[in-house]
């Protein structure tokens, strides 16, 4: 099972008036850790995978998120990233947010791959690519 | 029970590129929502009961939400918001985002009433004063 | 010169530890002002117009905002929104942005009329069209 | 004259439904590159300079920026910062956003060094400490 870990800071924007995080600015940094663990499974860029798999994106069916510790900016953190389910089309992501040795943040994702369907802007779900699985599972 | 109405828009800033919302900003909503919930049972704004109260405002637990229909920039949405239960120091609110007549979203938030410790920064759990308690639950 | 008025309040999501609105959220508001002002000239939301057109967006060329009062989450706020000035393919627009009849922000940007390039995800400009412009003179 | 250059990355939740970093987004990324600079300048994170020179801040006094190429999710960019100008409390901050050998965005801030009001939550502008001065243009 590929994890990846990303390394990242919280920042004074990402803060709000009683001096700690944003909680909706930790989904916002899930959404870029799970785009870092699809490109490092797949070798390349968001822009690139999209094209590559004639993919719309994995759009959220749920989220959920437990906040253990709060963070504040100028926090160093790290965020390990893992599909840790999948079904035909749909897939579970779980994050794990340390700050130093502690979990500060834990979150659970299902996502779904979807498509455009022909001709118009909307999406709709796919199953996962068999080689997309494979390389996020190795 | 008290069950607050918010009504709002999703607008291009609030939109990724795959031209529907990107679900960080539904937290943004709900915090909102639930902002509005507290200023309409306590008759006052955010800047006003935090001194009232002397309250530090109430961090986040856990958060959960279920997305059911995509919005798009230019949707208009309702969302209801509710405390759906409480314990002495923690409560749980419910959020329901509607577009039209179709529920688009659910939400489901534990959060924590805190004050400052004393002479520090860091923030505590305290009991939600009954009075409070009374309102939300009018 | 149409001037659009929208209507909105400073909210908690967008202050930062200082327990003021935190300026990037300025261009966030003003972008959405520009929006508002399309939409009421052209009488249709701004999914309709991008299509209606053929229309890729208004991209920033340069903007700018001077900040005169600070705002605070629960600050009512007004937002004027015209087109000051137009060229060929570009035009500035003008937000001013009140608190109570205190201007509180005033921002100048030059955005261009933008259309894909056929066959291509690049955007290049185009002559803004004529019916446009009269509508935002109106 | 001390130059800052902090490297960093446009991602998904930076962009709009036109592909396309969001503009207001470049001004969160200066933002954090002003605080890199004060970082690296005094030797300690933001957290404890605004401690340790009992100081609230620096709020924006007037933003500019122009946008010269467009930058979308997965590029990679870095972001030279410096102190171009200081009044006795303001000072103007320069920023210049590189994709590759590229200049994409320029940008120009005025800020003022503030002070809490003693006794009160009201930001007062303050001389800028001379030593912090001097480490900025060492």
């Amino acid at each position: 099972m590929l994890i990846n870990t990303r390394r990242s800071r919280v920042e004074w924007c990402d803060c709000d008036p009683a001096g700690i995080i944003f909680y909706p600015r930790y989904f916002e940094f899930f959404d870029t850790s799970t785009t870092a663990l699809f490109e490092r499974a797949l070798g390349m860029n968001k822009i690139a995978y999209l094209k590559h798999y004639n993919f719309a994106g994995y759009p959220m069916v749920s989220a959920q998120a437990r906040f253990h510790l709060p963070t504040r900016f100028g926090d160093d953190i790290a965020i390990e990233t893992k599909v840790a389910e999948h079904g035909r089309s749909s897939f579970k992501i779980e994050h794990r947010l340390m700050k130093g040795d502690a979990l500060a943040v834990e979150s659970f994702e299902t996502r779904v791959w979807a498509i455009r369907e022909p001709g118009t802007e909307r999406l709709k779900s796919h199953p996962i690519p068999p080689e997309v699985l494979a390389r996020l599972q190795a």
